[in-house]
């Protein structure tokens, strides 16, 4: 049994030799373990073996031995070298046994894409005898659980899409269960733009602290240029997670501000296309060095052919001139020039706004202090606004920031938040 | 000692609290072990553990007791949480020794960059008494390898860009040495674009046995689109190597023949630019669904500036005519009509070149066997190409593949090489 007083000791194994010879990058372990994290469990170790009997075996016992639940993650497939079943079986000194609610499912499964299912994949329908089916809503792959040793082990398919449903729906709330924690667990996500971790963390201070009692959690994920403000928050019931939730989210709404790009599932382009969308409006867009990948954040989503007019790429200044019919105007950077370039745009593309972000890059060797001043404007029909920002770091650096930078002054724009507001990543 | 008959059996320990939350995917496992794959050795264990005394000393007693060779990760820096030093001493029942050669290089190194060492950073320079000094040139955390139990234990830096470097140079090596393997590999790439990996393995069915007594070794990393064809070739030394990789590398060239992209570290949006940039050409590029993500892959390079003039995204077939100046065009597709996009984008633009790839992607919600027709044209100063596709497989699949195909329709038109040639992914 689980002591509450002890945190829950979690290992993860992942099998498969694609896996294990480094073919594929194991974005499973990851998002397994970030998810537990999530709702306030943690992983403390992770094995990787190959589709090997011996490995397998070796790793279930000493899983067994340490451990006070295991996810295994892969091998529940219908060929040869799928050996989770099998292995677990041999652990538990158990038989395999034909699990006929899971064939059933998986005849329908293939009935309703009209085909015939293959003999081999009646293998996904043999379970260690006593083993708890868990299941898969989208594949073939049957998920179960059972106990070794100390430990409650889990069984997972490999497949993310399948992974994932199985984790949050199936595993976690048993997880969640087994350790004493209050059942219910909520996670709210900020992202925002400009401003670094510490800085974030500093302002927010104090912000757990204001439920009494306690049961929210303040974490971070940084992926540059993006950072993911997380509350994880435990309660009783649904009303429990909402009485403390409220007054943490507004403080942090409060105090990150205009920064908060978009919270939960949202991101920084679905944003911005929700907010086009919504009045009616439509998009064209110029830039230079970040070469088409500000609009393919843009063009390429449902709905943005509705949306997105017109985007122009150049690495030349000569040549945007041309592109949006600016012409006359001289090469050299200025705010004059970026706003007629916008201004261009948007009434050569028939759009009802324009974003142009043009940057002059640094000359010489990419290097850790190589820079790019980035030139924003923004065009609609009455207006045109403007923003010049500097950022250091190198090629790679100064591309991400400028997107990033250029797609959050739109958004900021369309949201009636000032457009030029001073962040972490730029030397002025 | 190693038993030659047998494989080496490689364990890799990743450490580290950011690997083990799954804050950072780790990307350095599954390069290390394709690495060590690459030269012919193979991985057959992983563990991830956190910044944990107790777990670490476990994870090494237990690799110590089944592996011939360790390679411990990360832990070398220079604050508390940095143990692998520590740990390793411990288990190994010795004392932590200053090694002074080190101390003198990371001085040094602080010097030059006009700094004075901080005091912590000397607990980089403490290593277990007896351990062999491993040399990292590009930092402060400085490598080491140790008997422990069975195993030869090789710690290594976590940073990317120092363990790679130590493991190229230093670490395989001597695993090679231990391996009593020949010591001189070599590795031989093929990128490929269009064919999938059972038909080219089929196609390559037999070329290791070129050569007499062996030594070449088929192997492939399929990353869609493009698909990676690798030689390992081991030999006595270099003379050996040239000469068993000639004529499996010819009799590969010539049964993938056009299908080849590029070789070794080439990329297909460099060769296009190398292309590009000898014969003095300019580029001018139109793209639908794909969103920007072609030129952004030409646009971004280091001296795409003098090749790339232009690049026109959107959604909308009428915007598209208008961009270029190809005024009175119908909007339906056709192959006049793509033609006429690429020549007036050329003209328009003032390139030498033009590249249009245009989308009509199906209706509906997106599925397993939502496609797109993709609609390609390549424009010169005396002719135009032009080529007619259809991808299936839902919405990012559609995407991914039209970029790659309407890059190597452009490689290929560029080398002289037949531009419609049948690739595998596509339903005609």
């Amino acid at each position: 049994m689980i002591a509450h007083s002890a945190a829950m000791r979690i290992e993860i194994i992942c099998t498969g030799d694609e896996v294990l010879t480094g073919k594929i990058v194991n974005t499973n372990f990851s998002t397994m373990s970030q998810k537990l994290e999530d709702v306030g469990l943690s992983v403390y170790w992770g094995t990787t073996v190959g589709d090997d009997r011996e490995s397998l075996t070796r790793a279930f016992v000493l899983a067994s031995e340490r451990a006070d639940a295991v996810i295994v993650n892969g091998g529940l497939g219908p060929t040869v070298d799928d050996l989770s079943q099998e292995v677990a079986a041999q652990a538990a000194g158990v038989e395999l046994v034909l699990n006929e609610e899971w064939l059933v499912r998986m005849e329908g499964f293939f009935t309703r894409r009209s085909r015939i299912m293959p003999p081999n994949n009646r293998k996904q329908a043999m379970l260690p005898a006593g083993a708890e089916m868990i299941d898969n809503p989208v594949g073939t792959a049957c998920g179960f659980a059972m106990d070794l040793g100390r430990a409650r082990f889990f069984f997972t398919p490999g497949v993310p899409r399948e992974l994932w449903r199985m984790l949050d729906e199936q595993v976690i709330p048993r997880l969640l269960a087994r350790s004493g924690a209050p059942t219910v667990i909520q996670l709210k996500r900020f992202h925002s733009y400009g401003l670094g971790e510490s800085h974030v963390d500093t302002l927010l201070a104090g912000v757990e602290d204001l439920v009494p009692g306690g049961g929210v959690k303040l974490g971070f994920r940084a992926h540059y240029p993006q950072l993911e403000t997380k509350l994880t928050v435990r309660g009783a019931d649904l009303d429990d997670i909402r009485r403390k939730l409220a007054p943490v989210q507004a403080e942090v709404r409060k105090r990150l501000g205009n920064f908060i790009l978009a919270e939960d599932d949202q991101t920084l382009e679905g944003v911005i296309l929700a907010a086009l969308t919504e009045r009616q409006g439509t998009l064209a867009m110029v830039e230079t060095f970040t070469g088409g990948q500000m609009a393919a954040r843009i063009a390429s989503l449902p709905g943005a052919e509705h949306v997105f007019r017109r985007g122009v790429v150049s690495r030349d200044f000569a040549q945007v001139h041309e592109a949006v019919g600016a012409h006359g105007w001289p090469a050299e950077m200025s705010e004059a020039v970026v706003e007629a370039v916008a201004t261009a745009a948007r009434e050569n593309c028939g759009a009802t706004y324009a974003l142009a972000v043009l940057i002059e890059l640094d000359e010489g060797a990419d290097r850790m202090d190589l820079g790019g001043t980035i030139w924003i404007a923004i065009a609609a029909e009455d207006e045109v606004v403007c923003r010049r920002s500097r950022i250091l770091g190198g090629r790679e650096w100064v591309r991400l920031g400028a997107i990033e930078l250029g797609l959050d002054c739109l958004r900021r724009y369309l949201q009636g938040l000032p457009v030029v507001e001073r962040i972490d990543f730029e030397k002025t």
